[in-house]
């Protein structure tokens, strides 16, 4: 929560007035742009991240380039960042592509899908594996230019008011998990909610649902969800890497300097790194807490539990892969990639985890 | 391999030069910077991401900063770099800390140490578990910045010119391993091999040596290592995440701009990322042709040769943490972020890509 005060009052020029300017007067003048997020003020993580990410263009471009952030619902309404920023009224937003699945399905891939890649897996298909290309052609169609931005790492499978006995106890389970991961939970037989993460707590206490997923032990025990459930499992299959994006105006993109741009994109690809490293120590010490409380049992899902997952969501992604053209090469491109560094990460990051497991 | 021609012939800065112009003046002014590598020319992974890096900082401030990049024994000899830095002799190197325990044991902390911590863990320890606080006053000794800019990812056990039967097999077994991982095997009755890389292929080929370590599949198939042994061993114990660091003169540092600093350290967090991917990419496709063309074996070490590993591994990881009360300092700080943070991958990273490896 460390917004900037310098920028309070400061009138942001929208992209369609920037775009109006010429561009050479952009390009080397300042730059006032306004990021809109789909995060409340408070929220550890995520708003945090996006206001890091504001900070570190501010100061690189030694306070050129000021991105003024506005939590949800304050300059426009959660989840409609995406049409706000097409639109032009906000210059960019940090969000999860997966909220826009309503246009294309195949947004989800680029925020994460069940048994998919991890966080850097996912870097890796983006840069190197032709998924930037393929995203900028999907947000170019709404006049959005996309950037990973952050990842949240591995999620847990959630919280529950008891424990799980077999593969049987997920029939008529009420369990409060969204997109795809939800479908692969109804599938099983789950009575599948989707509740604002506001409002899981009060859910969880007072019976009206028997589970929840929502992050890991930093985002969870922030909510207080330790206090409400007494069994957390894992792993997070339906959401293995969630990935986070910045989306900007494309034609107020194509209009500044090629510099600014190269610093942007350098400011997000750093933020990834050091998000990546922020949810994971204070995901570490938040487990270690827990496990100090000792209140809560943290247990992994039953191997007949995880092939049922793992069948299940195999549709389910693929299902997310069918539709116009560039949403089955889009499906295509993940999957071929997904198999050639499952490859490689089963002999390398696995096998050394397990290995080091062993002392 | 990408040096950019508009820098040739350039006359660069040097620091002490640099550093007797007044700050303001540098601070906003151009900024001519040799960057002097361990790596040959052509190394892929190494000196390339050397380059990207200078091209990202020349691009992002729009060509105020110009960083030329000399590879090793161009400017100054390989492995003297650190030294030709901290003596403003050139103004920052691209280079692996491990290179320096001559000078400090604790500067292996900040590459890789066998059974250490990953990429990514590494990455979290510097920036969110007080390792960059230690590193700098490690380094400010010697009139070093330092900076994490790449990482190789989890590397291979080495290439052997026959099948490991047991741990027995290890004893009299002339085998090429540097540093930390070299020691492990040593105390294992290996007789232990040093040898620059571009002496491997011949040594493995005329039999002077049984076996050797280099990187990935990416780095190792470049040198032509499959050609010539037969069965290549997994995971890296030695090296579970080599973190490649750029030391910028300490002087220089402190002389420029804030916002010039900003925009290195988001440039080297960047590349971080991007390198990362890069490897990690190539590495599959590698394994993937290896795997087509059918001539090597693959093969995980097993469970006896993992156990002895880690048991030889404490003690040798815990010697580079004694003497100077820094050193201590360091050893400690890593020792406890492990602990912390192994307890979260085992059940976030490890538990996923096992339970997506039952599919």
């Amino acid at each position: 929560m460390r917004r900037r005060s310098v920028l309070a009052g400061a009138g942001a020029l929208t992209s369609a007035a920037a775009a109006s300017v010429s561009a050479p007067a952009i390009a080397r003048g300042m730059l006032k742009l306004k990021m809109v997020t789909d995060w409340p003020a408070r929220s550890k993580g995520l708003q945090s991240s996006a206001e890091r990410l504001a900070q570190a263009i501010h100061a690189a471009s030694d306070g050129r380039i000021a991105v003024e952030v506005f939590p949800a619902n304050t300059l426009v309404k959660a989840l409609e960042t995406f049409d706000a920023v097409g639109a032009g009224v906000a210059d960019m937003y940090h969000s999860a592509e997966y909220y826009w699945e309503q246009k294309s399905s195949a947004f989800t891939f680029f925020t994460t899908v069940p048994f998919g890649l991890s966080a850097d897996e996912l870097f890796a298909w983006v840069h190197y594996g032709g998924g930037q290309e393929l995203w900028d052609t999907l947000s170019a169609q709404f006049n959005i230019k996309p950037l990973l931005c952050l990842n949240t790492g591995v999620q847990m499978g959630g919280w529950f008011n008891g424990p799980l006995a077999s593969l049987g106890d997920f029939k008529g389970l009420r369990y409060r998990m969204p997109g795809q991961g939800g479908e692969v939970l109804r599938r099983l037989g789950a009575t599948v909610v989707n509740l604002p993460g506001g409002d899981i707590v009060q859910a969880l206490r007072s019976g009206a649902i028997d589970a929840s997923e929502w992050v890991g032990p930093w985002m969870d025990m922030d909510l207080g969800l330790h206090r409400v459930a007494s069994h957390y499992y894992y792993p997070g299959f339906h959401e293995p890497g969630t990935g986070l994006a910045v989306g900007i105006n494309r034609r107020l993109w194509e209009s500044i300097a090629v510099s600014d741009r190269r610093l942007i994109e350098d400011a997000a690809a750093a933020e990834y790194a050091r998000g990546v490293a922020e949810f994971s120590a204070n995901n570490a010490w938040c487990l270690r807490t827990l496990r100090e409380e000792g209140a809560v049992k943290i247990t992994r899902f039953d191997d007949s539990m995880i092939k049922a997952f793992l069948v299940n969501s195999k549709d389910v992604v693929a299902q997310a892969g069918t539709g116009d053209d560039l949403s089955r090469k889009i499906y295509a491109s993940y999957h071929a990639f997904r198999t050639a560094i499952m490859d490689w990460s089963d002999i390398a990051e696995r096998a050394y985890l397990n290995s080091r497991g062993l002392e």
